[in-house]
This record gives C-alpha cells, structure tokens and sequence, in this order.
C-alpha cells in the first residue's frame, strides 16, 4: 500500500548530505574535537556495586605534575529535585548523583572523582593515587532480591509513589502505576479460553558503536563551551545548566556528529564533569568513555518481569487483558515501566484491561532510554501469550491479531482515540507475503508480532535562509542520527519547489538554532520536519510579497507554484514567472534578504504499527537459533526518504534479535558486570544475519503535511515476540526468558 | 546637546561580551584556527611594478617532497567581467586577476603563484623553485605619470568610460565622472572674494594591526569551509564563488574575530587561493600574510591630487565651489574617487558647484576602502581652502562655516535632501569649547575641519530566540569590530525589556545568520540594529499571543511594558504580567519556542557630521609637529554605548593625524616601496598623541527607532584638514601636499 500524493521528491532517494563526509573519515564525532592546551579526563569508578563513601582524599593525586583538576562530589553544587521529563524519567538531582557520586556508590562503576591531566595515561596515573574509604553493602542485582522482603535498601529516602495511603517504609520499589479500563473480573469471566504466561527480559545495552565523549573549554568570564555526542543538545544545556547551576545562556552546547545512539545518548554522564574541571584548570578538558565504562556506567534498557494472562472467546476476540510488569530502574528511579504499560495492548480493542506497573531501584546502572522504552520488553510478553492463544484457539496468528485490531475511531488502551492508523494494513500484508507461506524444515519455525510506538511530537524549530542565487540553507536543531539532514532537504525542496542539491542542512548549536527537543521519541521527520515545511511556507509568503512588490499588484494575487511565484488566474498571463533565484537575486531591492523561521510543539504524532515475521532454524544439538528469514513490515505514514526508512526497519530488527537471541548482561555475585565488551556481549553482526526484507506500508497522518510518522522506535518493538515465537514454533516449547540463547534452549529442549 | 528619550539601558557603558576573551588572549583571529593535516600555504610575489608574465613552470616546487600543491593564474577559472558592488567599486574579473595574476603582473608584490606545503618554511623554500620569465616593463607610479601624455599602459582594454564619444584610445584613465548643479561661471561672476589651491595625498594604509589571514578546507564532496578575518563573509563567500566559480551553498564562511579592517578586509586577497590548493591537496590549507606582503598587495587610500576654487560674498556665503580631482585606484581601475567627489561639498549650502574626477590606475597595489573612502582625501581640499578663505575674509572659520552649513531641508550637493543633520549643532558645539578658546603659545596654532560621511543601509538580517529560562540569544551576521555586540545586546535588551546580561549576541557564520551586508559604511549598528529590534519586536508579537493564549483574551487586550505581557488597561487588572521568562518557561504549552525574524534593506541611514579642532606645536628647528591638543566632536544621532563612540571618534582621530602627519608609501624608482613595516611606515602610537577630547551631539535620525546614525567613518575625514589648518596657522604657510612631515614642513620654512 502507498500513499498516493504526487510527490515530485518526497519519496526518492537522493544521497545525504553528510554522506561524503562520512565516508571519507572527515565527520567528527564526539572524540574527535581538540583544542590548544586541552587536558584529558578521566573518572575513578566505584569497585563496588553497593557501598557508603566514607572519605575521598584527591591531593595526592593533585600534586601529581600534569594533574590540573580533580573533582569529586563535594565539588558539585547541591541540586534541587526535580524532573528532567525525559523518556526514562528521573530527576536532576539523581542525575547529578549518576555523575558523581555523593555519599553512595550505587553500582559497580558509578563515578566517584575525576581528574584532568596532560595526558589521558598520566590522569589514569593520577586516579590511583585517590584515596577513598568505602563501606561495602549488600549489592540488590535483580527484581527478585530488590522486592524481597526486607531486602536491603538501596536509598531509604525512597518511599513507593503511587501507593495510597504513602508507604510507612522506604522501599527498593520506586513507584507504583495502575492503568485500567472496564471491569477485569468481567472480562475473564466472560472469556471461553484463557492463557497466562510469565516472561523475563535482561539488562542489555543499546550498543551504539561510538562511546560518550565530549569536550568542554570554559572561559573566565563563567561561559562554557561543550562539544558532545549527543541526541539533544538542547537537553544537554539543560542538563549542565541543572547540574553545575550555571545559566543557560552560559552553555553553548554543539552537537557533533554522532555514532549511533539509539535512547542512550539522550543522558548526560561526562559532560558537566568536564566543565568542571575546565573551569578548575582554565584549560579545555576532553573525556571520551571506553567500551568498558559504556557498558558499566552508561544507561541499558530495563530488565523485566511481566505477568500476564489474556482471555478470548473461542472465535479469538479478546474479553480480558491484565498485565503485573516490574522493571529495573537501576541505581535510581525511573524506569520505562509507564511506556511499557501503555504500550502492551495498544494493538487490540478490548474493554477490559488491567495492568499493574513497579519501577525498581537495583545496583546496575540507571537505565536509559533505548528505541521505543519500555515497549519492546513489555511486548514480547503480550505478543509471546497472543501466540500461544493463537496455538489454543487453533487459529493463524495473524487472523487472531486481525480479529481484534485497533483501527481509526478505537479508543487506544492508553487513552485517546486512534485516527488513521496502519495496523490492519500491516497484517494483511504481513499475510500476503511470500514470507509468510514458504515452506520451513523440520528444525525452523516461523513467528509474528505486532509491534507499537506512540512517536512523539515535542518543541521542534526551524529556520530558512534564501542565498542571493536561490539556493536554500535549513537551520534546524536535530544530530542528525538516521539521514535526517536528507529527509529535512527533500521537505523543504518539495515545499519550496526547488531541487533537492540546492538545499543545504545545517543542524545548529543551541546557539544557532531555535530550542529543538531531543532526536528521539521518533519525532524528528515528524515534528521538525513540519517546522521545516511552515518555515519554507514562510518563505514562500514572502517570495509571493517580493513577487507582488515586482509586478505592483496585490498580494492574494499571486500564487506560488513549483518553485516559481506566478500572477493568479486572470491577473496577466503575460508576466514571466519569477523563480525563487529570481526573487532572491533581487531581494535587496525589495525589502531584504529572505528568511523563514517556524516552531512549534507539534501535536498529532501518528501512532506506527509494525508486524514482523521472523523465520529461524534452531541446532537440536548446540540449541544455536539461526535467524534464516525476517520481514519487518511498518506503517511509516509516509517514507521521505525510503531508504532511510528501510534502514530504520533492518536496524531495529537487528537489535531486536539480538536481545531475543544474544544479548544480555552477566554479573557475578558482587554485582560485577563479567561481559563488558563486545567480544562477550555479542550483538548480532553481519554474519550471524539473514537479509532482512522491508516493507513500508503508507497510511497518511493527516497531522503531518506530508503525512509523515515516526519510524524510528516501531521496527524495535516486534522483534522479540517474532524471533521468540518462531523459536517455539521450531522447537515446540514456550521459552519464557530472553535471549534465547543456545545454553538456555538446550535445557529447555533437554526437559 | 543630547537626546531626551527616556532609556532604561541604550546610553549606558556596559562591558562588552566579548571583553573576557579577548583580554585574555582567548579569542581567535584569523591566524588563531588550525586543522589536523593543515598545509601552510604561501605566495610568490612579482619583483617587478609592472611586466609581462611570458612562463611559470611550476614543476620542481611540487617535486619537493612535503609539497602538497602548487598553482598560478592558469589553475584558476576564467571570471566574466561584472562588477562586486563594494565601497570602492571594481570588478570580480579584476579581483580575481589581483588575486593571482594571469599574464600580467602590475604591481612589486602581485601574486603570481602560490604553494602549499607541510610547513610555512618549506612552503616558502619551494617558492624559491618556481620558474617564472618576465618581461619587465616601465612602471607607472603616481597620477601624473599615468596620465601624462603617452604614458605607458597598464591595460591597453581599458577606453576611459564616462566620456562621450567614447574614446579611440586606450588610457590608464579608466573613468570620468562629473557632478554638477548650477552655473558654475555664474557663480564665480556673483563672488566677490575667489580661493583656489592644488592638494595632493599620498598613498596611505589603514595600518589594521591583524594581517590577512585564513584557514580553507574542502571537502570531496566539494564542499569548502573557509576561516577569515574579514568585515564581511557573506561578500567574501560571494566573491570566492565569482572567482572559483563554485556555488554559494557550497562555501560556508565563518568570520574569525578580527583585529582591525577599516574598510581594508571587505577585500579577499588569499582566500580562493587556499581553498583552491585545499581542493587539490585534500587538506586544510592556512595562510597568513606577513607584514610585508601587507603593506606590498594588500588595498592601500589612494593617492589624490584635487585643483580647487571657491567663490563667496565678503559675508562668506559660498557663490560656486568647483574641484578637478584624480585618485589614483592602483593596479585595477576602481578607487574611491565618487564618493569623495559626493563628500566634497556636502556640507554645504550652494547653487552653484562643477566636479570633474578621475579614476586612474597606476602600477601599485589595488586600492581598497579606507574609512568613508575617498571623503578624507577631497574633504582634506575643500576644508583647508575653506581656511583660506577665512583668512581672506578674516572670519571666523567656524563662522564662514556656520554661514553656510547645511541644514534639514537643504539639497546636498550630491542630490537628496537633507532631514534632521548636526552640522550646526557640532559647529556651536565647537565654537562654544574651552579647547577653541585656550591661548596658544608663539609656534603653536589651531585647525579647525568639517567632517562628512552619508553612512549606509544595505542589506541585514537578525534573529531572536528566546531560551527555556527567557535569556536572549541574538544571531546576526556583522563581524564584531568596534563592539557591535555589546550595542546589538542593548538594543535588543531595551526593546524587549530584558536585562543586558541576559543578552547574548552571536555572530553567525554564512549558513547560521541571514544574508547581511559587510561590516562598513557605518552601517551596523544602524542597518543590523534595526533588524536586531524588528527580531525582538516579532519575538514581543509572539509573546503577546501567548499571554492571550494564557489568559483566554484577544490578542490585542494585550500590552508589552517593560519586559512583561500586561492586560490592556480595562481588561483585567488582577492578572499578574507575564514576564517574558515566564512565557518562555511555558512556551511549549503555548505553542513551541518563541523564535524572532527579521530582514531588511535599511532605508534612511543619518549622514554623519564632525567638527575636529587640532592644536599643534611645530618645531621650526626641525620641521615636526606636535599634536598638543585635540577635539573630535561629531553628531551620533544617538549613542548606543557611548563608550565605543567615543572609541570611534577617537581612533578616527588618530588615523587622520597619522595621514596628515606621516603615513605615506614610500617608492623607488622601479616602483618597489621602500617602508613596508611599521618601523619606517610610522603610525602614531600613543606616545605621539594628546588626549583625544570628544563631545558627542545627538540629534536623532528619525528613520531608526533610536535615532541611531553611523559613526564609524566620519571621524576619519575632518582631521587631515584640522591638523593642516592648525600647522598653517602654527607656521603662516600653507603647504597643500600631505604628510606634513619633517622634512617638507622644514622645506616650506625655509622657503
């Protein structure tokens, strides 16, 4: 299915813009930024997963020759709480803890000091000669033990919210959530079969290929400037504004070129730790993570428990959804647990629903957000048990799920009504793919999910500037991650009417751009994409004034078509049109350069459904899954750039697969991470993948000019369930915890 | 006098935001940028004033090894003729044969190659390497010479424009022009008191202490970014794209802080050249003049000789005024000639005046802007005869003048009509200072000169967003060199009514800031002001909407006071006002970042008038004079930071004594200068200098909301004349022939 607007470049696949340079190593990411006299600094992480700090002593390593910084709590001014409205939640004062630590070492690894020196080898040098004093606690490493009774407590400041009356006790359980609609008992009672199920997902990270880095020079005038890798540095500013109780208007934040960031970069770790220690040594100060610090300091997704029960009469229509989901916040509160909810039955009508949602405080790093928070792992669990009532019912899994598809006018589980959405498009194309029917060996077995994500619209803006021969520079506010710089040239060349190569894209600084909210929550097509438009449309307001100015008629008397202002019907034909370069070459004449501006919260985000069908063969005898067919099919709502959005759809298969299959953190019983690499936590490479087929499905939000929906998020959320239910389909046995991975398989199998 | 407007922050003297970093030494100028794998590049420079160019081999300076790229006028594409619109008009064909000359080299210095290599010293060791067999031919050094009958041609395509029939025969006189009202010989007949005198100037350089620097780099995709000190980069990246043929959206440039220009870097001399050798090498290509070169090819003042004559009553009503001037534009045609044959006249009352000027070119270096180019030079003329005239009529100079001056309603001589002007008021201003009045010793006297410079519009772009926290960033797109900052940052404070701290202004590059004209014709702060608060004034319009949107009322119940959103009075007077900040916080509610816009080709810039009174001491022993005393007084319209008025009135002061005392370029006669370094080209230095008093009048321009007219170029014109007049009343003689220096003064005692 296809929109069928007649687009002249929306929809083609020009190359981007930022492609030469990244091809040839020109780009530069967050470590690749130096100044004159820059110092190098690195963070002193605690050993221990759970332990009071009872003293830091930096001198001796201050007094080391080179060292010109350290740092630790006590450094950092006193932060106030509050919420940074971020995806994952939190508050600034517990993200100024994650930082550094104050009284508390949380996690193995949360930061304790830093220091910055002339070299990176003499800073590591110097942070063994920092002295701390801890008093090591028991570590809580998972849902289980931290919702134990009398399990030892991470922060006795943490009262469970959402709890009435308020807790008498503090608690690991950082909140309580309860989303609901009609009446449960009802619906099961109503219900011919039921099926229950309880599903595990592991701590895994978003494995973006580029560590956090970033560098940070601070004049003596208190203004600062921060170079970083990062998904919004809007929310950077913010962030270190928070953080080292600076002004806004005193932190220039440039966003470099990023190396994948998926959720993980939308977080601040090093940043206002640099700052510090610039304003300290007067010098520029860089600090770059390794692989080793990513893993054991940066934010992964969730882990989860969910447990869940669906029933259904016999023709497959769902009477009775309810869900208990608990979700690792890490070190503090704030998990993804509110997204999951909203999110595991969003795809089906029902009446009667209920979920019941924790969030729980663990000594693992705080987690962060990674594509379509929270859904993935609260997904697998409703689309793993949707599958084995298919089983129960008899019935072609699909056909179940198109049995109780949301469509245009059903009130979503979370709340609104849906407008056009692509859900049961999905599925039929789901079912009439090639894919879906081929013929499996003995040892394959084939799965579909259904996958969800909200998208987001948020504060996007967006300026245009006309040069004095026509061409069009965009200034807009998103790191471009996924092509964006493409998707943004061919809207403002589609609106403007002027080709794609005379458009060029700039993703400004917080200085240089209007506030733009993070590249992330699928927003970016989508809501900067429509400043983008309303700024061209600017433009074309007043290329039509400069027309009318020319030609000494009114304004309503001129029209703008294909690039080119032209005298309305009947005004005078004879007029040539005058095209944007035509209007820009003499724009000083009439009344000035040319420049569009647009901001917006953008309302509207179409929801993006998704259905997956993965194929796999799994090894009787080692429990190895191969994934020998995926086919990720997604409404994008309209695709600006196909190839973008196919590569959204492969990537987030990919990732997908590898937290059903691979992915997952081992820690030892101190609460020491044992994989924190790339070698032993394995993300599917190249290799160890099938092609994976893409189709996009285009069902128009009206909320967008274009029609556009986000893409980003929807491709990671169906994976899970898809490679899982094929799993069971190859081997006949429901597996309840991911990954899936060969020892796990073979003893389910051995069974 | 001063403007009576009641201003809450506009007339204060706040420190200018960048202050902190250039104190400190962290601001980077042009020579300040470097990039991983830079080359430095370097110039070969003519030997020879004037010669054919007959072979360049290039060969053995690229063999070298650590050479990246080597090129002469053949690597560069061929230009069509058409003119770049500066201050001292010219041709993109010209300047980009004076960038690297192609078969001609027409001054000692012209650029005739270039090399690029791994160091500065081996680039400049490879220079040594090149090949180039010149036919060496007579040079044409001064005005007389050039036009002189038979004189050797410096481009035999040159046919004088401006005469009709147009010429048979080709001439170093590249154009003539005439501006005329009245009858010239009548008004003589009318006069009963006739003075006339030839005045010469010599060749002068605006002394910036910053050489031409810049940093090139182009990527594979044929993108180029260049770094350069500059009082313009979006002239300079029109300029690049003429002389490289490469199109605007393919160039960005950044303007790097700049140490002084005074019209001398609206000019690119090695700009193309860099990004040129960066296009071959792959690498960023660095290169920095030296002072030398400075002073050999970059756009000297021209050398002028102006035959005047003027008429008058015994009461001193000026009956004709009428001036032969030649200005010599050096190795292209294009001086100042017609804006110093506008300025002549122009502040004065008269009916009956003839200009004849010349543009000639001669075999030194292709002059450039020099503060109100051309205006010193013919004002230094007409004011100094305008002494004599006093003397002859034995008045008053300040009462001939005042007998005369131009007033609102006036016709200038060089067309519209005057509105409200200062003349009058800087003439009593002066008559009325204690400094006009003080007894003088036996060798000292006292000079008194009108200045004039029309001041321009042009083209300006500025935009405002307002952070979550409702600071100010302003991004607008003039090079920083007199404090613009600090004046955008107040006009946009009092506009919006937001502290001045809370103001930050950015000057953006060529893809971040709107097209806006060069920083020069003492046009900023009027033209880009007026945009900075047209911006804030969107930014109050949106503002307003969105206390409507607050408060449920019409958008035009709603009033801005003071920095705050208030209810119109009779609307609600229990609403709190909405300060902007408060708006801000809450702008993502109301419907996105509140972002402001403005562009505009100014209209209606103030001219600019100045009385200067010198007082010198001259020795008769030696023939030096000392500057005792000396008072710029000038019409501001209105001081925005009256700081840096000052700052202007007193730097043009100085300039303008350098020129009337000093500076000149000093030739042999195979046309090389023989002072090209600031120890034999002597600028004065403070030790050489009085205390420059200044008295600034404000007398609004009522075309800009503050009534602000240019002040950076006026104060450069009167004090040639001021200092002439005050050494002819020092010695009795009148010596028309700058600078009066040592030798020549002790020459004229003798005689």
């Amino acid at each position: 299915m296809s929109d069928t607007h007649d687009y002249k470049q929306i929809g083609t696949r020009p190359i981007r813009p930022d492609g030469v340079d990244k091809i040839t190593g020109r780009a530069n990411y967050g470590a690749d930024y130096s100044l004159p006299g820059m110092l190098h600094g690195v963070v002193l992480r605690s050993p221990y997963a759970h332990a009071n700090i009872k003293r830091i002593d930096l001198g001796k390593a201050l007094a080391l020759e080179g060292v010109y910084a350290a740092v630790s709590g006590a450094d950092f001014p006193d932060v106030a709480a509050g919420g940074m409205g971020g995806e994952g939640g939190g508050d600034f004062k517990d993200l100024a803890s994650n930082i550094m630590a104050r009284d508390k070492a949380l996690y193995h690894g949360h930061a304790v000091a830093a220091v910055a020196a002339t070299s990176r080898e003499l800073a590591i040098e110097a942070l063994d000669l920092i002295e701390v004093d801890y008093e090591v606690l028991t570590p809580v490493m998972n849902l289980d033990a931290a919702m134990a009774e009398n399990a030892p407590l991470l922060n006795d400041k943490i009262y469970t919210m959402g709890v009435n009356p308020k807790p008498e006790q503090p608690s690991n359980v950082a909140a309580r959530m309860e989303f609901k609609r009609g009446d449960i008992d009802a619906g099961f009672a109503d219900a011919e079969v039921i099926v229950e199920g309880e599903f595990r997902t592991p701590t895994v990270h978003q494995g973006y290929i580029e560590p956090h880095a970033c560098l940070a020079t601070m004049n003596q005038g208190g203004q600062a400037t921060l170079w970083c890798s990062t998904q919004g540095h809007f929310e950077v500013r913010t962030a270190v504004s928070k953080t080292l109780d600076m002004d806004v208007c005193d932190i220039k934040v440039i966003a470099t070129e990023i190396g994948g960031g998926f959720g993980g970069k939308t977080v601040i770790y090093q940043e206002p730790v640099a700052i510090l220690m610039s304003k300290i040594s007067g010098r520029p100060v860089k600090m770059v993570m390794d692989r080793e610090e990513v893993f054991r300091a940066s934010g992964p997704a969730s882990a989860t428990l969910s447990k869940i029960k669906l029933g259904a009469k016999k023709d497959g229509t769902l009477t009775a959804m309810s869900c208990w989901m608990a979700y690792e916040a890490g070190a503090f509160p704030g998990s993804s647990m509110a997204p999951g909810a909203m999110c595991i039955f969003a795809p089906y009508k029902t009446d009667n629903f209920l979920i019941e949602g924790f969030d729980v405080v663990v000594n693992k790093p705080k987690v962060a957000a990674y594509r379509a928070p929270g859904a993935p792992q609260s997904m697998y669990a409703c689309e793993s048990l949707m599958d084995e009532l298919a089983y129960k019912l008899e019935m072609d899994p699909i056909d179940l799920r198109l049995k109780n598809a949301v469509e245009k006018g059903d009130q979503a589980a979370y709340g609104p009504k849906f407008n056009e959405v692509g859900l049961r498009e999905c599925l039929i194309a789901a079912k009439e793919h090639p894919n879906y029917s081929r013929e499996l060996t003995e040892t394959q077995g084939r799965g579909i999910s259904v996958g969800f994500w909200f998208n987001a619209g948020m504060q996007s803006s967006a300026e245009v500037h006309i040069n004095e021969n026509g061409t069009v520079m965009v200034i807009e506010g998103n790191p471009d991650i996924g092509g964006s710089r493409a998707s943004m040239a061919l809207m403002a060349a589609e609106t403007l009417g002027v080709p794609y190569e005379k458009v060029r894209v700039l993703v400004g600084d917080t200085e240089t751009a209007g506030f733009t909210n993070v590249t992330g929550g699928s927003r970016t097509t989508f809501a900067t994409g429509m400043a983008v438009i309303q700024a061209s449309q600017d433009i074309i307001s007043q290329a039509k004034q400069r027309a009318a100015k020319t030609w000494e008629i009114d304004e309503d008397q001129v029209d703008w078509q294909d690039g080119h202002a032209v005298p309305m019907p009947g005004v005078n034909a004879d007029w040539e049109p005058l095209s944007l370069a035509k209007i820009a070459a003499k724009s000083g004449r009439t009344g000035g350069p040319l420049l569009g501006r647009a901001s917006l919260n953008a309302r509207g985000a179409g929801p993006g459904f998704s259905v997956n069908i993965a194929e796999v063969d799994v090894d009787p005898e080692t429990g190895k899954t191969e994934v020998v067919g995926f086919t990720a099919i997604q409404d994008a709502g309209k695709a600006i750039h196909p190839a973008y959005v196919e590569g959204q759809l492969q990537g987030g298969a990919v990732q997908g697969i590898g937290w059903a299959l691979n992915e997952e953190y081992v820690y030892d019983d101190k609460g020491v991470m044992q994989n924190p690499g790339f070698l032993d936590y394995r993300i599917p490479v190249a290799s160890d993948l099938p092609k994976i087929d893409t189709v996009i499905i285009e069902v128009p939000n009206k909320a967008h000019p274009y029609g556009v929906r986000g893409v980003g998020e929807t491709p990671i959320v169906a994976p899970l369930a898809a490679v899982a239910n094929a799993v069971r389909s190859a081997i006949g046995i429901r597996v309840g915890e991911l990954p899936l991975s060969p020892p796990r398989l073979l003893a389910a199998m051995d069974e």
